[in-house]
């Protein structure tokens, strides 16, 4: 099956071919703000691979079973959404207007919503239930043109919970027509019974729920809540640790709410992203210049709880890249929606269309450890790409707010 | 035609036929908590009017040429936009990216770009084209469940470009199956030949295009764009002056980027509604309070602009009525997608759900003059609702931002 895709308007993230040339496998400080791009541009796809590129004048003669004019149309990666919690079982549309009225995130927590309130609804519902629902949701986001996700347990909190949720993403990564990957967060939060016996649960999550879920090789990765009042530093350290002997590269939740070091404890386990970062200074930006631990923001979970956005700019300025994505989840974030996360970045975070863009294409690929099969428009890379609707720009994709750029997703 | 609609599980915004009880016209401070609604409720809607509703458990009788099972959806009044500038020719996605880089909205209007940029493409456009994609912007905020909308001239700057825009807003009108109202806005920048002659344009405004639009009825309202550095005090003063001359009421942008003293202007003149408001402080809310002026803010613009939001709470709180609208526009919102303005509304201006959506319905519907027509679901008004996807509640709305709540749009 080979399709050709004529008359694009503009073809944007290119890589040459030129196998001397290093692979674009992730894009920091200044070089965020570019993206290579060919204008009045072909693309063939064969077999799910691109399998070549270029500009209509030198369009080579070719035969393929599909084209697809793309005239006014740009073309380019599609959004790696590296961080979200999409398999839950309800809304949690009640807090929301809890919080309006002023009622903290972590009152709602204490109060036994929050987390623990998903929990206890997911542990009620059926596998298959789960899954149907959450299939929906992964099939809404790709519509929005997401081509590749990360999935976190978290809302277990048993082992059979967790390993439910894990279940569940498992035949999502094995249905869905996108790459999936599963990170275990058992660490997410305290269970009501271990209230006060913390250190039961971290015991738990060790002795019993690693193996069982490495043994099944139900988890890529392995995810911590490293915040004051939740999983600290000590806690965080013994958990990335136990999860490294299971080979589970740790991708954490740090800085959020707090300056708590949690940047720093990632880079220090070698994770392959810290994520949130609303508390970022100098300190952790020096942790993580002298790291390959990439950082991911998740501005969408900011602007829903109306807190403080994270510094983009000064980690861009620094020279480091940026990664974005979504944290889709009941509670803080109930939008999968990249598009919007990307005005959000822009008109927010005072991010340019093209440094957002390389955000949830490039590096989103980078934080997923799939920037060598998908993230740029490169010959024998997956097809995983984006058809946009007819835009004049590809800064009208962050400033048109509020619709869907996509036209059609490719993967 | 008679339309029943059945076993809807939320009617909400519910006003009770009873002759004797006061109508509905405008909710303000306490009272915008409030939505009254009927659960498990069926509406029935004859030759385009409400002709009665009530609870399941006491449904009348009666026959219907259509059925609609509204099981697990909501039915509330239609979004009623009473703020935009939908007729545009052209986006504006490259000074998107200049201001996102630190150049202010003034300067980029200093720079002759911002509505002066506005004005040259839409001079340059032939009024057909013109007509046929703000049609096609119509009918995308009418798919996100706008069922009433006021445009605004104002990007013609000249007799004749004034005179094309209300006529397109005049065509839309006569062709969409929503009410339209125009407001005439030639004030809204000083063309560049009168940059040096501010008082020539303000009596050719008053003097030759007043005559004009309101002799061919082509606009309901008079607006200015009253704010230091564009149109001052005096100069709003005699517009609007000149305006009441030819019946046109009052309808004016005011204290977006200063403390102007345009909301007192516009109470002084009894302007239907003074609308951005980003500057209110006690003089602002003691002069809407002993007025019938409804106070309108644009929180879409704050967010895209990346400027601080509106003090809704502030208002509301003094126990004045809010109006939400979305400015829909090229330069400072370019989107008219309701549901997410009420998502701003809610996790950044603090306003709860049932706020946010009395100050879309019946609070817009005043802000238009439509108060006695739409707004409420109330039998003898028109039937101008909304049926929404399976959603769990009304605050689910504004919770699941980024995605379109509407199921169907009857109007």
């Amino acid at each position: 099956m080979r399709t050709l895709i004529t008359k694009i308007k503009e073809l944007h993230q290119t890589e040459t071919s030129d196998t001397n040339s290093k692979p674009i496998t992730r894009v920091a400080g200044k070089a965020m703000a570019e993206i290579p791009s060919i204008k009045d541009a072909w693309l063939v796809i064969e077999n799910g691979l691109i399998q070549g590129f270029g500009s209509m004048a030198e369009l080579p003669e070719l035969t393929a079973d599909e084209v697809i004019d793309a005239s006014g149309r740009m073309v380019l990666p599609a959004w790696v959404d590296s961080h979200t919690h999409i398999v839950f079982a309800q809304p949690r549309d009640g807090e929301f207007t809890d919080r309006i009225k002023g009622v903290s995130y972590e009152e709602i927590a204490r109060r036994g919503g929050g987390i623990l309130n998903s929990a206890t609804k997911l542990n009620e519902m059926d596998e298959d239930a789960l899954y149907a629902q959450s299939l929906e949701r992964l099939t809404a986001v790709m519509n929005q043109g997401t081509g590749a996700i990360e999935i976190k347990s978290g809302y277990g909190l048993t082992l059979e919970g967790e390993m439910k949720m894990l279940r569940v993403i498992r035949r999502l990564k094995e249905n869905a027509p996108i790459p999936v990957k599963a990170s275990f967060l058992a660490a997410h939060a305290y269970p009501a019974i271990y209230k006060n016996d913390k250190e039961g649960y971290i015991r738990l999550i060790i002795d019993e729920m690693l193996p069982r879920v490495a043994g099944e090789g139900l988890a890529d990765y392995m995810d911590v809540f490293c915040e004051d009042g939740f999983f600290g530093i000590e806690e965080t350290d013994r958990l990335l640790e136990a999860g490294w002997k299971y080979g589970l590269k740790p991708k954490i939740h740090a800085n959020q709410l707090h300056y708590s070091g949690g940047v720093q404890t990632g880079v220090k386990h070698n994770a392959l992203s810290v994520d949130h970062l609303e508390c970022v200074g100098e300190a952790e930006i020096e942790s993580l210049r002298h790291s390959s631990t990439m950082p991911v923001l998740l501005p969408g979970a900011a602007f829903f709880l109306g807190i403080q956005y994270q510094p983009a700019r000064r980690i861009i300025d620094a020279g480091l890249p940026v990664c974005l994505a979504t944290d889709y989840n009941p509670g803080s974030c109930p939008s999968g929606n990249v598009p919007l996360l990307l005005s959000i970045a822009c008109t927010q975070l005072k991010m340019s269309p093209e440094e957002a863009i390389n955000a949830v294409t490039v590096n989103g690929a980078a934080a997923l450890e799939l920037e060598h099969e998908l993230g740029t428009i490169k010959t024998g890379k997956k097809a995983n790409i984006i058809i946009t609707n007819k835009i004049p720009s590809l800064a009208y994709i962050p400033y048109d707010y509020g619709n869907n750029p996509v036209y059609r997703l490719i993967c």
